[in-house]
């Protein structure tokens, strides 16, 4: 909790060459920044919107692109994992393991990442309040593992679309992990598509300013060469050639807050 | 769809008598009343609030009560299925399956599902809007099934709370599959009390004629002999001794329903 | 509270001669159907989406075709006003008052309108929720009247739109006072065309049949002869040859639910 | 907007000590952070949730007072309106006119307040979404005035509860007006004591600091010495000795996102 961080790559593992291309450049801009940086990528789109969408290479394509990533670029890998039977593959590859938000309340799932002592990337569900996490957090704990991070990316908000509730960013910032804020699945329009998810591409940095100002700790994002093309989640990924302006101005306001503790209370 | 019907019994599995006694009962009031009646109980409760919680007797010895509800008492049963590996077992016993709202996006489960053949009634998940359920149902029907019901059972409403768009059940309704509205999930406050969600049960029966007069086929209802000493959604159960009452209005303002089709467009 | 009752007319008085037309044809059909009948519409619309929008006669011209419609007709007739000043002259010739939603928690204008010594509608806030009404009631029995009403119409559900929560109808319901279920503006989309409101005047039927099963006394609802050619709220009003059905179905719901007395609690 | 600004004072004109006092901390606080400040009170609370709370000194002696701090302390005041008799004495004296939230849709106001050619600070409404910001603008505009203000004050988000949506204050900071945020009436819980509104003080500081990181011109807060004694709005109010390091992080925040233009569309 004692440095900004940045997990981020593309949101399905389209092809080897784009994840590799982003991987690096991701690396590389972060390292400039002196940024910790972590490769995310899925093997699998377990939910989609529409049964005709690209899920992805499979679990074990995936996770042998997220170890070459991981061995030839010097990088740490996380991958999101939807079913107790793939935990424990995944969790003999990469170094952090994420439960998806649609799966928060999915006990047996999170004991079972939990178990492998690896960190654990909880994902708060759209449909939890944010102290409701606290249950959902003690799932994980009662493994026995402390190595947790809580992402939160956007609440329900009427129909096919979220909004982020900032005081959710403050007050899990109050407790003991770190918070990362998924400033791309926040600008999602959910189904706003019909067939698939819409997005708000123009609202990403803004929100992710204004969560590293409420007191996240890091930032997770979706990130494309070219987001138009993407086989999932474009319309909200980021733009690669976007990035080190985006994280220049984040980790500015983050040593503002680190500066001013907060006083009113 | 010409039918008025009902699903109904305890939430959980707690015991098999207290199985057996709320499925007897509530087939004979049906039967008096000329409902066509499903028995539906939980074998494992899979997401609940807190790890503390009761879970249940588990696949195999619930299966087991199930299997000597239908054939003792000969009324059909219905229960839930968490993951893939489960539904096969299930469907072996089981008249219809039924998806959780939470997992109304896991595509691999409403397919695996789906492809039993069986019966599938699926739970509308609280963070998707109503025209959202035709890309889910379209993930069952992939599998060549169209033995399919759709589950209203509230949106997310602000944190802790859920309220029904009777809009959605009006709207389900005019498609071709059998509307059912959950009305004691619907009136969850989930997460509500800490480390378990709170309920409303002043507000089932009101909601349950709302949905009715709203265009629904049938309800859902947890029902319980003594729903405060209930181990899983006591304060939303139905106390047994109140469903005839609860069902000779429903079943009067589902006549006036059918009697007069709506014209207003 | 122990008759169904209907308050309907064009959303705003375009021309004495709509306003006679509806008027005379919702007279006489609530006549042969045995409802009570209320005649509506405004005078000015106070808060229209743009200012471009039409606003109505005014108060002076608008009062008069009231007038002639009460005396000619032989029908109660109700208005909305939108400031204190307004109050005295209206409450010279209407028969009930009723203030706007927006404006509900404006002390001065309820207590005004209280102290006429009119029935006095009260319509609930799209920003409140259903114990809040507690408070503006106080407000308006403050200045000694108790012949209030309290009007449900939906809540903020995201942008755009509204959600009716049944819930709320059948907790005022509880209450002294008639509860009045506004059917029309419940399915408004605020701003929802950008430079006016939307509406799905589709789910202005099943909405009603589901208020009047949760427990309303009465309904509201915009009525015009030719909706798309409406000067206000035409997406949303009811067209005036479908009343009869409508209400025939309301008025079977109405019986089932006196029948039946809510026996769940 | 090229320089971040301050509207602070206590919620409502309680005593003309403690509003000097405040003022003048606020203009001496100001000063040394080289922050422009403008001074606000109402003298009547024309909405509170109850009609036995506090209003305040009324139009005249309230007026009497905003009168002294300006010309005592040479601070530009603000305060808010709400109906059009009021405006024309209102805008004799103060600097900037406000409009309330819940009026936002009130044309006549709106119309009225532009008229007087002072500055109107513009409160958008809980119930309306940020794009419909631009109609309610347009009234104003129309009057002929383009001195206005628009203030983010949260949103409804079910019952009780409001979420400030970042992307609102992005949204609105795109257009020609100067973008203020509510920091203290965003954290009210309306209706949320009954018979008043809750706060939640303890997220003042992280939703001022993520409005303007998300491209908020200026705040507002309520200020008070003793927030526990406050007449009105005590429970969201800030500490008059937290506001230095209120402020100093903001400022930090402000020019970090002046020096990094939003580059992600």
């Amino acid at each position: 909790k004692d440095r900004f961080f940045v997990i981020a790559g593309p949101c399905v593992l389209e092809s080897e060459e784009l994840a590799f291309s982003v991987a690096r450049t991701m690396r590389d801009v972060c390292r400039d920044l002196g940024i910790p940086y972590i490769f995310k990528s899925s093997y699998d789109k377990a939910n989609r919107t529409s049964i005709q969408s690209f899920r992805g290479p499979g679990l074990k394509a995936g996770l042998e692109v997220l170890g070459r990533i991981k061995a030839d670029l010097d990088v740490p890998v996380l991958t999101d994992v939807h079913s107790v039977e793939e935990v424990g593959p995944v969790a003999a590859v990469v170094d952090v393991l994420q439960t998806p938000a649609f799966l928060a309340r999915q006990t047996d799932l999170l004991v079972a990442c939990a178990r492998t002592g690896k960190p654990v990337n909880i994902k708060k569900a759209q449909f939890l309040a944010p102290w409701d996490m606290q249950q959902v957090v003690a799932k994980a704990e009662s493994a026995g593992n402390t190595r947790i991070l809580v992402t939160e990316r956007g609440s329900c908000f009427g129909y096919n679309n979220l909004v982020v509730d900032m005081r959710s960013v403050a007050l899990l910032s109050r407790g003991p992990y770190p918070v990362v804020f998924d400033a791309t699945h926040s600008v999602q329009l959910p189904g706003g598509q019909g067939i698939s998810s819409g997005g708000q591409r123009d609202f990403v940095e803004p929100l992710a300013r204004a969560a590293v100002a409420a007191g996240a700790d890091g930032v997770f994002m979706e990130v494309h060469e070219d987001p138009d093309q993407a086989l999932c989640d474009g319309p909200n990924s980021l733009r690669l050639k976007d990035v080190p302006a985006v994280l220049e101005a984040l980790l500015g306001i983050y040593h503002v807050t680190r500066r001013h503790a907060p006083v009113a209370r």
